[in-house]
């Protein structure tokens, strides 16, 4: 797929290319020519950058069994930023990966004090028929509560006797005051990550983890812990990809507590056409100037949400990207045009959402 | 029940009541008059104190629910000195007890690197075979293994939200080489203690942990932990009674892992004999000496087998005692009726011992 330039800006900041450097992580796109139809995320280089992704890569190719393993904290609502590694599972999906999906309850109980019940309630409602209806077939993956999961549990408590306080406090910042729970979780975490290759669930594989650049420690401490636990299990040390995060539509990050940064899978077509029309652009301050001097599509929120989700053909987002810089579209145009996309979008997703929410309620009720 | 005087010789050693009195542990003795039949060990002030004993000792009286937990851990063999717990149950089961015994494979694993299937082995086998063998009817006892309860671990990660580092540090001297899973586990001793008061297992009402001194840490984190959770589970805080332990028959403590200064459930009539034979006592250089100024049965390991284990008759002790002090009787005769009295409840036990065994396996294998 002969691209005429690069249409998606400086898709890595500089911050990440630091962090990057600073962590170890590998460019994604040099993989790009070997990956079996990449999808845009990838070739767009929001997926940016991975750790050890060739022997996951290996086995796709090979058709062998491979993991991807990933986890939902059931704490708010669902904004198009979350879709994000929802379309690369579904994509992993296509390519046979076995998913496993953790609902991450403890988390959510012991880091924002959420009852159980409503833990569940959310993950039904909210997050698996929004992922069902986003293209991926819970029904096939592993889905399961880390308070249900009798297995995780006692694995997490098995590989902590490996992990001292004094490498949880240098990872997490863990103090006197910091409570047993979040001093014990992160090694729920790792369990979530490793226990797809205990023997009852299928034996040592290639595992992949899709994270935000953020959640690297983890990964990192779930292969030191791999690497000590060897012996008795065979571990794979697990891969992991790593994808820069939407901004939000305002220029400050995309939150789910502040609606106007984001855009809910849950909005109407008046709360979209009110947050676009609102967005923060790469234009000029007068449609004038913006015709002779053109807009800057790399300093736009609204062009990130094309790149991101709108226009998943890279011929058309680069007509978009010239017209912008060439001042032939002006910001009122084109924000007409996103809100019409994401209108239609959205309306489509409530429909198929509507008709998951049956299947992702029952499929919760017998999950482990 | 009159006692011409006080046959057990000073009880509560002096480095006890010291204990007690920066415990803040009462007095056990005090309440003695209110018990109905109380164990001889209670007499004896081997049980020699508690924490809030008279909401358990209320409902006893009353005829009320109440429970009894104690734990084991699987790591060697029963010897007479765990024996000590084990008549307490069946006293309690007697006084309509709930008893909940908790096999601490966790701790198994977490504190000496014991595999669980080890530890499963070691339940049926050495202690629940055992512990029927001596009165307690595990039948009607909730057993259950740590490693495969659910409930204990869901509640301990919930507890320990409330716990933090510095307060453990301050308990358990937990420090940065410190591994997760033992700054983890006293949430599940705290757990098993207070699960048996939610609401699926029966909900609040007076618990009682009977223990040696030196496991009134547990006991004071889980009664604060059993406050701070007060308003979600109404948890009772647990009582607790505080028992001596038998010392080693060579002077040094009793121990699983000194063969010479204990004896064990399954020794032989020659094991008992040669132990009780090179046991230190409280006797004079000489036979003559000793006919002429008498023994010191305060000091005498084997007067410590009579007072704890070989003769439940106070009356009959207390003769002994006499004896022993007057000159009247001499270590070595002292020591063959000890050793015939040990040989004849050994042999009886071993027997009921494997008698026992199929029960206790049949156990393992149903419990949570």
């Amino acid at each position: 797929m002969p691209i005429r330039i690069d249409p998606w800006s400086a898709a890595v900041p500089e911050d990440y290319a630091r962090l990057m450097h600073e962590f170890g992580i590998e460019s994604f796109e040099k993989l790009l020519a070997r990956i079996p139809e990449p999808h845009y995320l990838m070739r767009r280089k929001i997926v940016f950058g991975h750790r050890d992704f060739e022997r996951v890569l290996s086995a796709m190719r090979r058709g062998d069994r491979f993991v991807v393993m990933t986890g939902l904290m059931p704490s708010g609502r669902m904004h198009v930023g979350h879709k994000l590694v929802i379309d690369q599972l579904a994509w992993y999906q296509r390519q046979g990966a076995d998913i496993y999906l953790c609902v991450a309850d403890l988390e959510a109980y012991s880091a924002r004090s959420v009852p159980f019940k409503e833990s569940k309630k959310l993950a039904a409602e909210e997050y698996l028929a929004n992922y069902h209806a986003l293209g991926l077939d819970v029904g096939r993956c592993h889905v399961y509560f880390q308070s249900r999961s009798d297995v995780v549990r006692h694995l997490a408590f098995l590989l902590a006797k490996r992990v001292n306080f004094s490498e949880m406090r240098a990872i997490y910042g863990f103090a006197g005051e910091s409570n047993i729970s979040h001093i014990f979780y992160p090694m729920i975490d790792v369990a979530d990550i490793l226990h797809p290759q205990l023997k009852e669930f299928g034996g040592p594989r290639p595992t992949v983890v899709p994270v935000g650049i953020d959640q690297d420690p983890h990964l990192r401490l779930a292969r030191d812990v791999a690497a000590r636990f060897q012996r008795e299990f065979g571990f794979v040390l697990p891969s992991s990809t790593y994808h820069r995060l939407l901004p939000g539509l305002t220029g400050e990050k995309m939150s789910s507590s502040k609606p106007e940064t984001a855009i809910f899978l849950t909005d109407s077509a008046e709360d979209i056409k009110k947050k676009i029309k609102d967005a923060f652009t790469g234009g000029k301050p007068t449609a004038a100037e913006q015709r002779k001097y053109g807009g800057d599509p790399d300093k736009c929120r609204v062009y990130e949400l094309y790149v991101y989700h709108l226009i998943p053909d890279d011929e058309k987002l680069l007509d978009l990207r010239e017209a912008c810089k060439s001042g032939a579209i002006i910001c009122g145009d084109c924000k007409l045009r996103a809100i019409e996309l994401m209108t239609k979008f959205l309306k489509a997703h409530q429909a198929k959402r509507k008709r998951a929410e049956a299947k992702a309620k029952k499929l919760v009720e017998k999950v482990y």
